[in-house]
């Protein structure tokens, strides 16, 4: 392994570190080597230290307190695969107290070796039909706990109303009161009937986050059944199986943060806008939930900013991926929320439709909102 | 899905938050619903509420501020999915700030619907030829960056030292310097080599953790080389990953705690004796790795205890697994560590073997005084 000569052809990593900058250049030391050679500088050849450990590029006092350190690594560390990559980003450091990755630097080269989405927003909106510059609506089907049936009329209910995207609840998995094959199968059918029923272009996209024995088996019955898309937890389905999912089957993939909250600390883990953003987009999904800021979970509406920022603006060849805020959006505010985050948006509204009487009624109502904004 | 009438039937969970406690009897309600139906109350029927929504089983105030709470949920809604498990544990409340979820009441009958440790403490020895009641060692293979000869030299010389089971570092993927299949090839054939020549029966167990696009290809190559078992890094290939190979390859499995990290701080997350001592061991792990005290990371040896606690505690069917303290464990402090922790641990040493001058010898003194312990 030789050393790259430019500059641009390394990974960077920032981090915002807990400590002083007068401790931090040893801080610094020990992330390079613990995220590559993990050994102590004494017992690692010249060679291995230069090609190897991570450069510490600079280390610089915060404002706030602590100190910020970059760190430039030789991409050929990751060697194209996304659990290594993931690995190098923070898979050591994790056990570390107060490192947090706020950014990174990518080498236009190493982004090649990834596919990123295979629909990307275009390519999803193609899908769901909508041609017209407004953002999409999505409407998680639940509760777990109902059957088949119940399942599938809420289906057709949500196609009617004009939902674009009715995506399984995540918690919905193989249970016995709505088994995969056979919840998969109804959902769709329901969706496709609405469908021709008005003339619409609803889809249903079923939850894919199980088991790896029964995921060739689910895969073939979701394209059996038709549906263009599914739901992964990344953190819960692994984040390569995004990747893989993506890169075989044409499936276009609705990524969801279940477990993803200690990783977004904001003394330790990574910036949601890196995680959420940057890596899910990488591994492959063309929409991204996240808990939209003012719903139920703590969140910011700058860092939600983030999150679209990274998701849509122009990286190398990774097609941009839709913004999925959700968590609690409430049916009145969506409004404010389509001019702050304009069109290239799916919003994924889920308790504040249910609470209506007319779930038909309610949606429609909205998605008209969303109309009026093209 | 009717109720389940004996309330041992049901899987309990304990939560620490740092609500006080006057708070506390909402928030418990908004995780019970969350972790399930995820829709407001008055939205969810009352079958619904009764057989799906956790019940509030109790909320008393914390002598230290904050509240315990304890919910119980049916297990029906887990389904026996790996996945869905981890969902329920922790899926969306990860996102809300200041639970912990510190302990489980498992039910008898979900457990068996998990089959755990391939091997367990029993089997691994049996696999490694130490019956003695003797604590194992284990070295990583390190570091990344040498070549395909370099690394099956350190082998050869890990095994002669008597090392019991050599790792891949879990930073060794699939990277040029050292192509998976022939790196597992060579490294195992030292192994193998070093015991014919010497009566020994070191193992070699190489880095599975990779893209799910070339794991078949991986499994074949281990097997095909002769490995028993090999190394796993549960989130970064996925929780289930580890389930599936422990269920369908014969593989002993080492876990390795990469990304771990955040999972596990003391305001926010889960106990490390429930992630590592009790969610390890129920996906498959035969030893699971965690930082040890005293180490490059910040965890007490109380808490350790906890993990060891959890692994190696009978627990219905689910075999016991090793804990694997390591992350810096000094050669000097061996005989400390094996009277803390006993015989039934494997010490997972590094850095400080690597810095002896004669790795060899080194090797040979640690493993004498692990053997003077049985």
């Amino acid at each position: 392994m030789t050393q790259p000569p430019d500059p641009d052809a390394r990974l960077r990593l920032t981090y915002e570190v807990g400590c002083r900058v007068r401790e931090a250049p040893e801080l610094a030391r020990a992330v390079a080597y613990e995220q590559t050679v993990e050994l102590p500088p004494h017992v690692v050849s010249e060679d291995l230290a230069r090609e190897i450990v991570g450069h510490v590029d600079s280390v610089e006092p915060l404002e706030a307190g602590g100190s910020r350190l970059v760190i430039s690594y030789d991409p050929r560390i990751v060697g194209g695969e996304i659990p290594q990559l993931f690995n190098l980003l923070f898979g050591n450091v994790s056990m570390y107290e107060g490192v947090r990755v706020t950014d990174v630097q990518w080498p236009a080269a190493m982004l090649e070796e990834f596919a990123g989405p295979s629909h990307g927003i275009e390519g999803l909106r193609r899908l769901c039909g909508v041609a017209e510059p407004r953002p999409l609506l999505c409407a998680a089907l639940k509760p777990l706990g109902l059957g088949v049936d119940e399942l599938a009329g809420l289906c057709f209910d949500l196609a009617r109303g004009g939902v674009d995207i009715i995506k399984d609840d995540h918690s919905l998995a193989g249970q016995a009161t709505a088994p995969f094959d056979a919840r998969v199968a109804r959902c769709q059918a329901a969706v496709e009937r609405a469908n021709r029923l008005q003339g619409g272009s609803s889809r249903y996209f079923p939850n894919l986050t199980g088991p790896v024995s029964v995921l060739e088996r689910r895969l073939r019955a979701t394209r059996e059944a038709g549906c263009v898309g599914v739901l992964l937890c990344p953190w819960l389905a692994g984040p390569d199986t995004v990747r893989w999912i993506a890169e075989t089957t044409g499936l276009a993939i609705l990524a969801h943060p279940a477990w993803c909250g200690p990783l977004m600390r904001p003394d330790h883990g990574l910036a949601p806008g890196l995680l959420l953003g940057r890596l899910f987009r990488l591994i492959g999904s063309d929409g991204v939930i996240y808990p939209n800021a003012g719903g139920r979970f703590p969140i910011s509406e700058t860092v939600c900013e983030e999150i679209n920022r990274n998701l849509r603006e122009p990286w190398c060849a990774i097609r941009p991926a839709f913004p999925v805020p959700g968590g609690g959006i409430d049916v009145a505010r969506v409004p404010y929320w389509v001019r702050r985050y304009g069109a290239d948006v799916i919003f994924l509204i889920g308790g504040s439709l249910y609470a209506q009487t007319d779930l038909v009624q309610a949606c429609r109502e909205l998605a008209a909102v969303l109309r009026s904004t093209a």
